[in-house]
Parts: C-alpha cells; sequence; structure tokens
C-alpha cells in the first residue's frame, strides 16, 4: 500500500504512556493507561545511519544502532506506506521513566512512541487504528498498545487477524498505586506456569469479572471495583514467581484501595484507590519489604490523552 | 429480619420482562431485559388458600396449589420480612405469554414478578437489590433474574454468596429478534453436556469477548457487536442439542443481522440486529425448517424498565 505523504520532516517530539494489562480477570484483553511517560524525539534519516542516545531507565539496554526496537517499529510503518527505501536510519533521543520488565508496559510504549513519532515525522499516512494494528504485531497481543495508543481503559480482541479495541475515559477519580520490586520478570517466564486448560468455573468466573470491570469503568460505578478486580485465571498461578503477593495484595486492601492486581506479567503490584494513595503505597513497600523485597511506590491516575505529539519543530 | 410493613392490601398487578442470558461470551453473566412480557394480579390471604388462575403459555403446567412456583417466591419473601405466620395463601391471576423452557427467562419471570408483586401488595418492605437476592436464591443464578428486575443490559455475577449486577440502558437502538423453536429443552440437559475443563485460550478468548461486549453496550459501539457475540464457552457444546444451530446464525447473519447466539440454554435463537429485523426473523424460520424443525420469529426491543407495577387497586 503506497501513500503520498507530504514528507514533514523536522524533529517530532513524542510523549507515550505507561500501561498496565491484564488488570485482575482481564487476562490480554484489558488495559489501562496510567500518568508516566517516556518521551522521544526523532528524525528521519535517507541514509543508513543511526544517532540513539537514551536517558532513564533502561537506558543502558537500548541498542544504539539498526537492532533497537524502537527503529524495528518505525522500519515496519515505513514498509507498510511503502517507503522503506526512502528512510534507511535516525537519530533518536529516547527520555524514559517506564521501569523496563516490571510489567508497566515499556515494550509497548517504545513501539507505539516510536510508531506515533514517525507517523507524524511522515505527515500523518495513518491513522491511530493502523498504527495499533502495527504495534499488535510487533508486541504480539492488543492489551497494553492500545491504552498506550488512545489512553484511558480499553477493552481488546484479536479479530481477523488484528486487534479491536473500544477504549475510554473511565468516568472515576481513580488514582493507581504501582508497586515497582527491585526484580524483573520476564512475560515469557511468567506465561510458562500457566497450564493449557483451566476448570470452566475458572473461565466463567472471570468472564463475569471482566465483564463487571469494563461496565463499572465505563459507567462509573467505583463500588464494583472489589469485585471486579478478583481473577482466577492467572494470578494464582503466577503469584509463586512474586514473593508477598498476597501479602502486598492484602496490605493494599487493608490500606483502603479498591483491589489490587498483577500489572501485566508482573512483577509490578498495582492498587486501584479512590482515597490514601500515600498510605496505599506505604503499606504495599512495606509488606514487599517484609518478604525480602525492596520496592517503591508511584502514584498515578489514569492518562486520558494516550501517545500524543508533544512538538514538532524544524530542527535539534 | 422483621420489618414493618404499612400492610397496603388490595389487589396489585405487574408486568415483568423477558429476558436472554448468556448473550454469547458473557455465560452466567451476561443478559438482557426483552419486550416482550407476562403479567400477573395478586393478593395475599391470611388463610392457607389458593386461587390461581392461569391464561396463556404454559398456562396448562402451572400448579394451582401451594406448589406454585410463585408461591415459593411469595413465602421466600414473607419469611425474609418476618411475616411468614400472617400470610398463608393468595389469590393470582397469571397472563404469560413468554414461551417456557425456551431460554427466554420464563422462570426469572414468575419469580421476579411474584416478588414484585408481593412486595409491593406489603407496602414495598424490600428495595430492588433485596428482590435480586431472593430471586437469585430460588433461581440458582442471577444472569436472568438481574435483567428482570432492572431491566436493559445487565452484568451479574456472585459474590460473597450473594448477586452483584451493573444494569444499564445501552445507548443502541437494537432489535432482538428470537426464533422460538417448537420443542423444548431442560437447562439441565443443556449444562449436562459441558465440560468441566476448557482450554485456558478459550476462557481467555470469552473473557475479552464478555467484557467487549459490556464495553460496546455501555458506550454505544454498535459496530463491535458482531465480534462481542463470539463464543467458545457454551455454544460450541450445546449447537448438537439444536438441530440446525449454524445455519440459523448463518442465515440471520447473511439477512443482516449484528450477531446471533443461543438464548440462554436454548433451544431459542437470538439475533440482535440494528436492521431488517423482519427479514432476519424470515431468514431463521427458514432455515430452522430447513432443518426439520418449525419455529416462529418475534421482534423485540430492550425492555428499558424491569419488573413494573402497573397498578395497584382496592380490590378485583
Amino acid at each position: 500500500m503506497e501513500r503520498k505523504t507530504n514528507g514533514a520532516g523536522g524533529v517530532v517530539r513524542v510523549r507515550v504512556p505507561a500501561t498496565s494489562a491484564n488488570l485482575g480477570p482481564g487476562f490480554d484483553s484489558l488495559g489501562i493507561a496510567l500518568t508516566m511517560y517516556n518521551e522521544l524525539e526523532l528524525e528521519l534519516y535517507r541514509e543508513e545511519k543511526f544517532d540513539i542516545e537514551s536517558f532513564g531507565e533502561g537506558a543502558e539496554m537500548l541498542p544504539t544502532d539498526g537492532t533497537n526496537m524502537i527503529w524495528g517499529a518505525v522500519r515496519r510503518l515505513l514498509s507498510r506506506i511503502g517507503q522503506a527505501d526512502e528512510y534507511r536510519g535516525m537519530k533518536l533521543r529516547m527520555y524514559s521513566r517506564i521501569p523496563v520488565s516490571r510489567g508497566l508496559g515499556s515494550s509497548a510504549a517504545a513501539i507505539v512512541g516510536g510508531l506515533r513519532a514517525a507517523n507524524e515525522w511522515l505527515g500523518r499516512p495513518l491513522g491511530k487504528k493502523e498504527l495499533l494494528g502495527i504495534a499488535t504485531e510487533l508486541e504480539g497481543h492488543p492489551d497494553n498498545v492500545a491504552p498506550a495508543v488512545y489512553g484511558g481503559f480499553s477493552v481488546s480482541v484479536t479479530y481477523g487477524g488484528g486487534p479491536e479495541s473500544i477504549s475510554f475515559r473511565p468516568d472515576i477519580p481513580l488514582k493507581a498505586v504501582v508497586a515497582v520490586p527491585d526484580f524483573t520478570l520476564s512475560t515469557r517466564l511468567a506465561r510458562s506456569v500457566l497450564p493449557d486448560t483451566v476448570p470452566r468455573a475458572d473461565g466463567v468466573f472471570n468472564v463475569g469479572r471482566a465483564a463487571l470491570l469494563a461496565a463499572a469503568m465505563a459507567r462509573g460505578k467505583a463500588g464494583y471495583l472489589k469485585m471486579a478486580l478478583e481473577d482466577r485465571l492467572h494470578q494464582p498461578y503466577r503469584k509463586s514467581l512474586i514473593p508477598g503477593f498476597d501479602d502486598v495484595t492484602e496490605a493494599a486492601g487493608k490500606a483502603g484501595a479498591a483491589g489490587c492486581v498483577l500489572s501485566g506479567a508482573g512483577p509490578s503490584i498495582i492498587a486501584f484507590t479512590l482515597e490514601k494513595e500515600a498510605a496505599v503505597g506505604d503499606a504495599m513497600v512495606e509488606a514487599f519489604r517484609a518478604n525480602g523485597t525492596e520496592a517503591r511506590a508511584i502514584v498515578l491516575s489514569i492518562d486520558r490523552e494516550g501517545a500524543k505529539v508533544i512538538s514538532h519543530r524544524r530542527e535539534w
């Protein structure tokens, strides 16, 4: 598919939110965008040249050549619009606040941020839905990339080979308290502990909870969050990978949180609360510590905008 | 729990909607109220005396003594408010349009109708949520009784031993075309064909679809209904009990329906459509007939009120 662009060029600066997927019952489908952001600045080069610098979380892990995952995303977009031969390199500055491999969507943020920036730089040849499609191809599933693209709360499924998503801004003044422990957990390991078959009753249990969570978020029914965040499909199997999981979630509840779940595949644990967010965070950190794990708590809100162009200027 | 009532007395007339549960992915949790109604008139007696007459669908099956399921519901309510000894009989006139044992919530309608009428007759000692609780005890699960009580679209779960439900009026001008075949199917048989364990992927599939259906209904996103009505947890097992199931759902889709699923445990099949509802109904009946089954199609909308007192007068 070849599309005309106006080749806007210059330097594009984008910010993209952290995301938390699964959200208890919504394995592989529910996600929410959080007010913690990575920013990146991008310029495309016609020549095969990479000028990449990275700052903040995971900076030392980001390749500074063509193996960089952001370049992978940009190249996929260029192929999609038939311009893979026209742009062969990039200048990138990455400013990361989202912790890496902690279940907060850092790879989705990198991919979506790169796509959003390149798309803007090229004069917006693609729409958000097409960016969601490319990001899902690269990430493998849509549950983090959909809220990263749209902001708010997302329900995503795969249909006809591509992602479909309903995203909206929950009408609840929720705070999200994220407790980030000082160890990483690979999604691959977290997936390996899941069984191939489950009791039908557990599947049915999650069906009701996930639908209730979507309805509660969509209709502003905060009182249902506690029950709507219950899960039997992934946390019971994964919690052994996170020492103190039960203690941390229980401590969050006692401190006032409406519900508390694994963020993505973990190891971060996210509590949703309408009040006492600082106390909830302290209680979670304390419970992690009692289990021999150092952790930090970050109080966030729900991001309502998704990936967003902050500036598009002529030069660096 | 003893409560004061003002003992309103007289004759109460109530109407209560048909309901369709499961709705594809939402096994045991999603339900919707339909604009097809049973009506009943009730008076409580202090003496143990039953004057019961029934008209319309299933009239011949309704016991005219104290074994009547509506009396069972009324007696449960009387016990709950500490007046089981004060009222020992009733006069009841039942006017039924909802087909019996067809997956359209006729038993939920009887229970909810009886409770709503008795509660009104007694001066409203209980609220809707308490009526939902009693009805769920009697029916065994809340997915039909919640929309019968509240109207609209309901997401229900069991939590802490009781039902919890978010009900709302979908902001989509949906028509529901119900094809009712000329045979009955017991919920017990329909449940017996379900396996105890399922592939985790099927559970996850339904989690996403059920959440998407709730979000689509809550946010008025009709375009997502087709994918949101897909199911892998019950229809694949149950469809062998309904000759022609695949042909009927396919015919509905070809005629313009957004989606088509088993209504409750069947055997009725319900198509949701924004257009061409008559053609959809004809196509479904024709497909049933090609499979050797006579059926009738009924075009309905979404009921928005739930069980409702129509009149409360002094005497018969």
